[in-house]
C-alpha cells in the first residue's frame, strides 16, 4: 500500500485510475492503449471466467478456438460489417522477413474467420444448432484508452451459434442476454437496465443488438456485455447453407454475443469508495482477510494459537489470507486490504482471545461485530451474502435515485449536460433526433428496456409523436 | 464418424492427419499455418491447462496477462533473443488507418514485454521471488505447419520469474521441469526423458534450456515443454536491478517456461491406433460412452430403464454420454466413439438387462467383461484407471524397446538414417559434431539426461574422447 487513492469528489476519473494501480489490478504497458493485467486484477477476471463459462456450458455451447488473424478480404463480405471495424483495425503486413501477399487483420472480433469454417462444417439441419463459444483476446485501435474500459487489446469471450429458423436465433439472442444479466446481478452485484440498442447503436452487421447498461458512479451509463441477432447478413455474405427438414437449401440464423474484461472496470466504478477497491464476496479472489495484532511475543504466540482455530473454520468455507507480516502495524494492513478490496476483515487481538470472539470488519461499511469464534464457520459465509445483497442494493438505490423520468425538453438537456444519470424519456424513433441530442450534450439512447410499456406522446428531444416506450439516454463510457 | 483412418504403417503422417480431423480435434483454416481448435480438442487442452494451471497455483506462481504486441525495438535488446526471434516474427505495421511510427511485433514469447514491466516493478529484495503466468496465443512464422504440432500460432501458458540468487533461480528451473514431468507422465499418460539440451539447441537468450522428450509411434522425439534458465540475461538487456539485503544493487536472476497446444498432438500420435484417437481417461473429457442396445420398442424401453441406473451409478464419479441416437446401429456408434477416442464403452442390450449386468469394452484393446451393475460404481473408475496405466506401460515399452546404446559409428547412423528411435550414444560435446551429424542424418541430441552417470569414451559421431553421460539423439518433430 502507498498513499491514498483520490476521493471521488475531487476527481472521479483520477480517483478510478488510482484505484485500479493502488490495489494492482493493472498497470500501463509500453505499448500505445495496451494494458497490463496483474495478477490482483487477473484473478477476478478468471473468477467472472469461472462464472460465465460454466453458465455457457450449462446452455449447451462449447468452447473452441480460431486464428487471430484475419485475411483482409474476409473483412469485406458483410458491408456494414467492414464499415464499422475497418478504421479500428491493426494490420500485419509482414512476416517471417517478408511482406505478405495478402494483409492480414488482427482480429477486433471474430464472426468473419468463424463463419468461413461454418460454411465448411453445416451441410444438413442435423448440423444444427452450431453453439459456440470462444475465450480471446481481440484488438481494435483507439484513441483514447483508459485501463480495463478501453484499451486497444482486451480479453473476451465470443458466442457464434448458427440456427435453421429465425425463431431460434432470437430465443438464443435473448437467453444469452439473461446469462450476463444473471452474472451482472448475481455474480457482480451490479443492476443492469436490458433490452435493445437503437439502430445507430447497433454491432456492424447485427439485425438487432441487446445491451447490458450499468450506471457508474459519476452517473454515466457503461454497456457491460451484448448479444446480437445477426439474422441471415452473414450466411448470406460467407454462404452458409443447409439442406433444410424439407431437403432445401436455406441460410442460416445467426447470432453472436460478447463480454469483456471491462467488466472489472465496471466493478470497481460501481462499488469503489475513497479507501479503494470493494469487491462482492462472490467475485473476490481472497473474501476474508485475517489480521492479527500483538505487541509482545507472548501475545503472538496466543494470538497465533487461536488463529489457527479461526483459519479452521474457515477452511473449505471461503477464501481467506491470513497476514503476519511483521514490519507492518495492524493499522497499516487495514488500509492495505481495505484499497485491494477485501470484503470482510477478521481482527484477532489479546482481548479477543481472551473473549473466545473475533472482531469482524465489513468492506461495505456495515456494523463492526464480536463473533464467537464457535459460530464462525456459519456466521462468516452468510455475512459475506449480506455484503454481497448490501452492495447490489447500494447500487440499485443509487442508479434509481439518477434516473429521471423527464418529458420537459429544457430538463431533458438540463440533466444530460450537467450531473448526469439515466434520463427516461419519450422518443421519436428517428435517427435524426439521436445525432442531434448527442452532438449537444454526448448522451446516447444507451438502451429501450426490455418490457417498458409503451408510452405515447412527445418525443422529449424534438417534440415529434412517438409511439413506442420510453428510452434511456445517457452519457456512456 | 465417416471412412476409417489411413492405417499407421501405410503412411504415419497421413494417419495423423486423419486422426486429427476425424476425431474433430481440429481443423485447417483459410489462413495460412494457423488452425481452428475444434470443441473437441479443446476440450483436451481445456483438461491439461485445469491440471497445469492448478499445479502452477501450487507452486507459489500467479496468473497475469500482458500485451500481445511487443515494441520492435524490445526484441533487439537481448542479442541471441533477437537473433532466434526475429526470423519468425509477424509485424503490424499499420493500425487505425495509419502507418505505425514503430512496428509492433506480435508476440512469439512474453520475455521482452514482461521483462519491461519487471524493471518497474521490482526494486527491493522484497519484491522477490516475482512469479508470474500467462495463459495467452503466441505466433511464430513457420513455414512447414503440421495440426497442433506446428503452427503459426498457438496456444500456451509461459511462465516468467524472477529471484535473488543464481540457486534459487536453477532451483525454480528444476521445479517446473518436474512438474512438466508430472503432467506428462500421471495425466498425458506419456513417458517423458528429462534433462538439459546443448547449446545449439538451447532457447535463444536462455543460459541452459531443459527439456522433456517423447517418443512417438514412429520413434521420432517430441519436445513435450521447455523450462529455461535466463540466468541475468534478459535482467542486464531490461535492467531489472533491486537493492539486496545489504543495500547493494543487483541484477535479478530470471527462468521462463512454456508448454503449449501440441501436447494434444503428441496425445494423439504416442497413444492413436488404426481405429483413431485413444485419449487416457484422466485427460478425456469423456471417459465413458454408453451405448444402448435395442431393436424393438419394448427392448427399447427396457434397456433405457436399465440406463437410468447405470447413469446413477456413474453420476460424478466419471464423466459420460449416452448415444440414443435413433440413426445409427450399434456397430456404427462403436466405430464412431472409437474414432473420438473415448477410453471406455458400456453396451446395454436386452440381454444384459435379463443378467444385471452391462458389458464394458476398452479402447485400450483390455478384454471385453461383463460387469453386474451394483458393481459399476466401483468397477468402472477402476477400469478407467487400469486404462490410465496401461497406455502409460505401453508407450514406455514402445520407447525402451526402441531406444539403443551405440558405440559403433556404422551403427549410429544406420539407426539414424534408418527406421530411428532414440540413440543413446557418447558424445564428444563439441557443437561441430552435433552439426555434422545433424546434417547426414536430420537427427539431433535431443536430450542429456539427468542423473546419468559419466560415461567416458569415445564419440558415436566423431571418435573424439567424450568425458560426460551419454545423450539421446533423434530425429524429432
Amino acid at each position: 500500500m502507498s498513499l491514498a487513492v483520490t476521493p471521488r469528489s475531487e476527481d472521479y476519473s483520477r480517483w478510478y485510475t488510482d484505484v485500479v494501480q493502488k490495489a494492482e489490478l493493472a498497470d500501463y504497458s509500453p505499448v500505445k492503449g495496451c494494458m497490463v493485467i496483474r495478477p490482483n486484477g487477473y484473478a477476478i477476471w478468471e473468477n467472472i471466467q469461472r462464472t460465465l463459462d460454466r453458465m455457457i456450458k450449462e446452455t449447451g455451447h462449447r468452447n473452441a478456438y480460431f486464428p487471430l488473424f484475419i485475411p483482409e478480404s474476409f473483412m469485406h463480405k458483410e458491408a456494414e460489417h467492414v464499415e464499422g471495424f475497418a478504421p479500428e483495425c491493426a494490420v500485419v503486413t509482414h512476416a517471417g522477413g517478408k511482406k505478405l501477399e495478402e494483409p492480414l487483420v488482427v482480429r477486433p472480433t471474430s464472426e468473419t474467420i468463424m463463419h468461413a469454417m461454418f460454411a465448411k462444417w453445416i451441410m444438413s439441419y442435423r448440423d444444427l444448432p452450431l453453439l459456440l463459444n470462444q475465450w480471446a483476446n481481440v484488438v481494435r485501435w483507439e484513441m483514447r484508452t483508459r485501463l480495463f474500459l478501453r484499451t486497444t487489446e482486451f480479453l473476451w469471450q465470443e458466442g457464434h451459434t448458427a440456427h435453421e429458423t429465425a425463431e431460434e436465433a432470437q430465443e438464443e439472442t435473448l437467453r444469452m442476454l439473461e446469462v450476463y444479466r444473471t452474472v451482472c446481478e448475481d455474480t457482480l452485484a451490479i443492476p443492469v437496465l436490458i433490452g435493445p440498442k437503437t439502430d445507430a447503436e447497433k454491432f456492424a452487421g447485427a439485425v438487432r443488438t441487446y445491451t447490458l447498461e450499468a450506471m457508474m458512479q459519476d452517473r454515466k451509463a457503461l454497456q457491460a456485455g451484448t448479444s446480437h441477432n445477426l439474422g441471415q447478413n452473414f450466411a448470406k455474405a460467407f454462404e452458409i447453407q443447409f439442406q433444410d427438414r424439407e431437403g432445401k437449401m436455406q441460410f442460416v440464423w445467426q447470432t453472436s454475443w460478447g463480454m469483456t474484461t471491462r467488466l472489472v472496470g465496471a466493478v470497481v466504478m460501481v462499488h469503489g469508495d475513497d479507501k479503494g477497491l470493494v469487491l462482492p464476496p462472490r467475485l473476490a479472489p481472497t473474501q476474508v482477510v485475517i489480521v492479527p495484532i500483538y505487541s509482545s511475543e507472548a501475545d503472538a504466540a496466543r494470538v497465533k494459537e487461536f488463529a489457527a482455530g479461526v483459519e479452521a473454520s474457515l477452511r473449505g468455507r471461503v477464501t481467506y489470507e491470513i497476514d503476519w507480516r511483521d514490519q507492518y502495524k495492524p493499522g497499516w494492513k487495514y488500509a492495505d486490504w481495505e484499497q485491494k478490496g477485501v470484503p470482510l476483515r477478521i481482527e484477532i487481538g489479546p482481548r479477543d482471545v481472551e473473549k473466545g470472539h473475533v472482531m469482524l470488519a465489513r468492506r461495505d461499511g456495515g456494523p463492526k461485530q464480536a463473533v464467537p469464534v464457535d459460530a464462525l464457520a456459519e456466521r462468516v459465509p452468510a455475512v459475506l451474502e449480506e455484503i454481497q445483497a448490501s452492495l447490489y442494493r447500494r447500487a440499485l438505490e443509487f442508479r434509481e435515485a439518477n434516473t429521471f423520468d423527464v418529458d420537459d425538453r429544457a430538463r431533458f438537456e438540463e440533466i444530460l449536460q450537467g450531473e448526469g444519470g439515466f434520463v427516461r424519456a419519450r422518443w421519436c424513433g428517428r435517427a435524426e433526433c439521436e445525432a442531434s441530442v448527442k452532438e449537444r450534450t454526448k448522451a446516447t439512447i444507451r438502451v429501450i428496456p426490455l418490457g417498458a410499456p409503451d408510452d405515447p406522446g412527445p418525443c422529449a428531444a424534438c417534440g415529434t409523436h412517438g409511439a413506442g416506450p420510453r428510452v434511456i439516454w445517457a452519457r456512456a463510457y
